[in-house]
């Protein structure tokens, strides 16, 4: 369905544009929704703009603007909450043409790219110096730097390096009214001005779009070991994860793996994983790493870890094989049943094991498979019902689950999402967690949007 | 100079308040401003409000919006850019009273705290379970976290655990209506709506006054180290540094000093340093210290260090004391010659060689004497000049100086305030550093402070 805003897009054939416009049906199509979208809540653009340059966006977002015409930017489209949906139609603004390394810097540790530049294709880049972009998400592959600017992504690395927020230096942002702002310098650190960048990172495409980035980098690490730890129940599993991170261990990446998912895993993927809870970590080092390692085991010890292995970095394979399937592993679990609104709650780590707890508990209330794994070192939880989506029954029990656990989640003072974002899915929640806060983003989002033309009908509930 | 809120303010006395007012002359003024402020800047408030409670910060700012009364908040008065001067009068909003660690969760690495409280205060507090929080300023023996959290604050060991604005999860915010709101979870990351909270961190009291804290926390670790390294020349120090931090190795703290300041400790505190371009470096482990101190002296070998001495942690011993009395050093150095504004830029790493020959060759073109030292791993340089205050030539050469400095580090892609804040003092390089930017900050300031009472007259300049 689009709204039909032809007339006011005739602006778009007056422009002289570094990229392109595209009316065409099939590029309307492949830009109605994000990776997550359901068929029913597709909305296509009326036009797509393969934007070519920080020139194209602004004339692009101050005509619109102008005309009251939505802007909806878009890039892979691996969102998992249906951000590049068009919702209101309007213009979808595709960023992957933008999508160069401009400079990668050596000696400031630094690196500029522009938003369209897939996470697999920077680190490639830049491991030619023998550096690497450390927060990348697991999606890392297939998603665009601009997309995880947007979210404030993250994922298996995150306890040891942080979100992808906490390694953007500088933007070049373009406002809504076409206005194209720096945020940040070149700089570790600052005290100057108000935090914008910070403010754009995970604002989900509703306050301006990234046009380009400034990117802190690392070394490659001499040293990494992976392994996988089997536990004797799920409590032993999450209170180990706990007591490594809280003391001190210098993990890189610490999994957990229920044995429902596991099972999930093994019968899709070919894999052998022993059916039961487990930890999965990596540690990375320039020295002196089996010394962490032996450190973790100890810890894990304490929980009567039933067996540890650890080799030179495979260790973590059947856990990266079994992430990737896992989708279609759902989709195949069960004739006619197939993987709900994945769960992204985030808590802390203290309130781990009960989140856990929590998770199995609402799964045997409601008579449900719910398979769990996440990036336990930091709080971050994934779950999801399998279920027939056609029967009303099964689906409103797996819509429970997902509630209850969201609910949970906030009281062990949590968060409603770790890394996906809000988009459209989250928007209930968002003052549940945030209350009266939620009015002050408002504020900030009419105060630089006042014409509400970015990505409308994501992040607020319509209230 | 008051500018007589009298009338307005009778307000005060119809609040029942947890905490108490003043308005006696002694309170107003030794809160007319910051340890910097000078005595001609000095602006007594109106009244002096001793906060006990969130809801008294709550009430006052709720009544004062009303009236249009300005509202200063002040804590230990340390800043070095006046933040705490009421400059237009009315409301001075001392926080210091408020000064609890109301809760230790050693299961979760956090911490919650008023705002009052004193760094140093908070880490022997912590210390009981054997945690500590990393990013204290030098400052932290005698600041408080509120105001840390006010200008992002930062220091020696931000190179390896960054900014005060790193370590905060959630803050509790009184806005200017008297609105209190909840930014941030417990968990160790979200992705849930604006960030609010690294947008009120290092806003400087002009958007909200922040009346609780949740802090992340970390381990002591279980080896220190420190060193000194002396250096043939100022380049190979600021080569060996860059090198140093660009390669990776591990280091907590790499603090640079030229040999002026070296020569200005020495004749103040009765050190005997060598007057030669130093590096200070701290080492901070669990495991294999020894083996991160010989891979940074592997590095400095390189460019042809003299002495490197290492030991348990007394290394930095002298550092710490020329630090601390630097100010009073700097006063003593040349009968009626005192310090000037403390510059405090940041630029990145790979341009910090050039940002410190500029210094050197800043005070040879204008005849003036420029101690420099900073907290060289993260590219931030502190420097000012020793001259006669009264001399309106060495006045107008020293200024000179400053300006020149500040203009150098922007062309090298910096920022002009690391850690210090913008304040009253360096408002004038905002739009400078930030160019349009500064009408986006300038937006969201009027979104949630319409009626600009908090903190009038600092940060933006009056354009």
């Amino acid at each position: 369905m689009s709204q039909g805003f032809d007339r006011e897009l005739r602006f778009l054939d007056d422009l002289a544009l570094d990229g392109e416009v595209s009316r065409g049906p099939s590029d309307r199509g492949t830009h109605a929704g994000s990776y997550d979208t359901a068929p029913a809540d597709e909305v296509h653009p009326d036009a797509v703009v393969f934007a070519g340059s920080t020139a194209d966006v602004s004339a692009v977002l101050a005509a619109a603007d102008e005309r009251g015409v939505p802007v909806t930017p878009y890039a892979a489209g691996t969102s998992l909450e249906s951000h590049a949906t068009p919702v209101e139609g309007g213009v979808s603004l595709d960023l992957t043409r933008m999508d160069r390394v401009l400079e990668v810097r050596p000696d400031d540790l630094t690196v500029d790219v522009e938003p369209g530049v897939i996470g697999g294709d920077l680190n490639e880049r830049v491991a030619r110096h023998g550096l690497t972009f450390p927060p990348l998400p697991s999606s890392g592959a297939i998603s665009t730097v601009g997309g995880m600017i947007a979210t404030d992504a993250s994922g298996m690395g995150t306890v040891k390096y942080g979100e992808v927020g906490d390694w953007v230096r500088a933007l070049e942002v373009v406002l809504a009214d076409g206005t194209v702002i720096g945020t940040g310098t070149g700089a570790a650190k600052s005290s100057s001005g108000y935090n914008l960048t910070d403010l754009l990172v995970g604002s989900e495409g509703t306050l301006g779009v990234v046009t380009r980035a400034t990117l802190g980098l690392a070394g490659i690490p001499e040293q990494i070991r992976g392994g996988r730890a089997v536990f004797p129940t799920l409590a032993d599993a999450t209170a180990a994860v706990r007591d490594a991170v809280t003391s001190g261990v210098d993990v890189a990446k610490i999994e957990l793996m229920d044995s429902d998912a596991a099972a999930l895993a093994n019968d899709y993927s070919g894999t052998d994983m022993p059916e039961r809870p487990m930890a999965f970590v990596e540690f990375h080092a320039d020295h002196g790493v089996d010394e962490e390692v032996a450190f973790c085991e100890a810890v894990f010890s304490a929980h009567d870890v039933e067996s540890f292995e650890v080799d030179d970095g495979d260790g973590m394979a059947d856990l990266w094989t079994a992430r990737r399937d896992i989708t279609y592993a759902a989709d195949e679990w069960r004739e006619g049943a197939s993987m709900g609104h994945p769960g992204d709650v985030t808590v802390p780590i203290g309130n781990y094991p009960e989140m856990i707890r929590a998770v199995k508990e609402a799964a045997a209330d409601h008579d449900l498979f719910v398979p769990a794994f996440g990036h336990a070192g930091d709080g971050n939880l994934h779950y999801f019902a399998v279920y027939d989506h056609d029967d009303p029954d099964e689906s409103a029990r797996a819509e429970r689950v997902y509630d209850d656990l969201v609910e949970r989640a906030l009281e062990l003072d949590g968060t409603v999402t770790g890394e996906h974002g809000i988009g459209r899915g989250k928007r209930a929640y968002l003052r549940r967690e945030h209350g009266d806060a939620v009015d002050a983003m408002r504020a900030i989002k009419d105060a630089l949007d006042p014409n509400g033309t970015l990505n409308p009908g994501k992040v607020f509930p319509d209230e």
